[in-house]
């Protein structure tokens, strides 16, 4: 029995409205240096969720009048082969931003995508993974900050929920979404609580959220008896299922999202259980929520690493 | 009416006992570098409570076996004569860390101490404020934390204090304390929630926690209310009290720290208010828990700056 419909926030309108802000910029930077602003995607090996990545982003730059450069590199390509296209991408006038897409193979070993970021030079890291650009942003002055939690507060301010003296709890500690929204999230004033695999009682430290942010990487991990009825959830997971029971559980016998993984195999599914529309005050879809918005930020990034560059900040 | 005293988490003793692990490698980097670790330390004017701080560093360092170079400038120093300093520093051979006393004079501006910690060179960066330190600390990589917060990591340690699965919560959000606090204990497996003043019903959310940080800076502000019964409280605050009235409040009429202010016009307090120890089941006593902690951790940090440079990491 589901309760009412909680308002979803649609990431993909919010996007566009960053995409919009960020044209005027882009075309203002193209007429001033006489180039547009460059973007370097490398791309190594071909797993398809990565490929779908890279060609939204390629897609949604040159949309935008970003000059896209993907560079490919086999899945035997070795880590110094990589940071070889990064130093070369570093030193290059037309790229502004650089970006490696992940996950690298794990045959380039457990510090690869370390490595990478601490050799991309932190005035082109639009990722904002390299360690001058996290602390940085811990102190409050990042000028690169992580595209999708930089997104989710975009999303926040655009959907009027308000962040500051609200209590937010974050599903997830890793340094790409977890650590980073806790920082955004405590500058503007919220209190933040950072749960992981390790919590206890985490449903229990969950509920008592008026933002829930979960960024754990299994789908329908979050039920009802995570959410604080009203909450503001916003569900960063994006995790295949090709297990039709599972579908099913997460679904309903009767969905679309059922029909279509009948269709093709396997589905796309959030962190956040279905259900969870039920009681959540506004809610994050599965796709067009989240996925866009780091899309957007991307852009915006790339955009400011172009004119600090130009502008010798 | 006091309940029961928690136990007091005796900050000498440990600060004893990590000074004591880092004597062997002083002595055995002296004996192969020909030379003992080298530590600058750069005050700036004649704060009191800067000189007493100083006085302690140099002193704890000399006792340890390291050189300790300290370096003064007058209040009327400009932010360029201290960078100059710095600069120094950062160039000489015998000197492996470097500390820049806080606060500075104000008349340096509002951005001296983050320009400070920007010149300092992050392998000698002993306080580890420089933002590629801060970032890595962030990435649970750090060689060089900062001090405070580590030093209560090796005090719950050594009080047998466990982290992992706990609840904690921090109040205060300084880049020195509060942020690189909570990294820590997640590190841990610590559940982590940072609180700050604009935090909706702090005691509620305070009272939860079975570690407790109060790092705020304001003379007795965690009462009772703020805390669980039995939970560790870690006091971080060094508030220097000179009204009358307050001291009464904090020690009562018949305390000898009543005594001590009547003798001399002022009194240090910590941010926990004394009630607490009826309550808590382990609290760091102001003077004598964190601070000494402080100092003994940056003689660690000063031989692991040696060390690396002379290893070459």
């Amino acid at each position: 029995m589901m309760g009412s419909m909680g308002r979803l926030l649609d990431g993909q309108a919010v996007a566009a409205a960053i995409r919009a802000d960020v044209l005027p910029g882009v075309a203002e930077f193209t007429s001033g240096a006489g180039r547009p602003p460059g973007l370097g995607i490398v791309l190594v090996g071909d797993n398809p969720a990565s490929e779908i990545y890279v060609r939204n982003k390629v897609r949604s730059g040159t949309e935008s009048g970003v000059w896209v450069d993907l560079q490919r590199l086999p899945a035997t390509a070795s880590i110094d082969d990589l940071l070889a296209v990064v130093n070369r991408l570093n030193i290059s006038e037309r790229h502004d931003g650089i970006l490696v897409q992940a996950p690298l193979p794990e045959a380039m070993g457990r510090h690869a995508a370390q490595r990478v970021f601490d050799t991309i030079d932190p005035d082109k890291d639009v990722d904002g993974f390299h360690p001058a650009n996290v602390g940085r942003l811990v102190q409050g002055r990042a000028h690169l900050a992580p595209c999708t939690p930089s997104g989710v507060i975009e999303l926040l301010d655009r959907s009027d929920i308000p962040i500051a003296r609200r209590y937010a709890v974050i599903i997830g500690r890793s340094d790409i979404v977890g650590k980073p929204m806790a920082m955004l999230l405590l500058q503007r004033d919220a209190t933040v609580t950072i749960c992981h695999s390790r919590t206890a009682d985490l449903p229990e430290v969950a509920s008592r959220a008026d933002i829930l942010v979960a960024a754990i990487g299994r789908a329908g991990f979050v039920t009802r008896d995570f959410v604080k009825p009203g909450a503001a959830v916003i569900d960063v997971g994006i995790n295949r299922v090709s297990d039709r029971a599972t579908a099913v559980s997460l679904f309903g016998p009767s969905s679309p999202r059922l029909a279509d993984f009948d269709r093709r195999g396997s589905v796309v599914a959030g962190d956040v259980h279905p259900e969870v529309a039920g009681i959540a005050g506004a809610l994050t879809p599965v796709p067009g929520g989240v996925g866009p918005l780091t899309i957007a930020m991307l852009l915006k990034n790339t955009l400011a690493a172009a004119s600090a560059r130009r502008g010798g900040r």
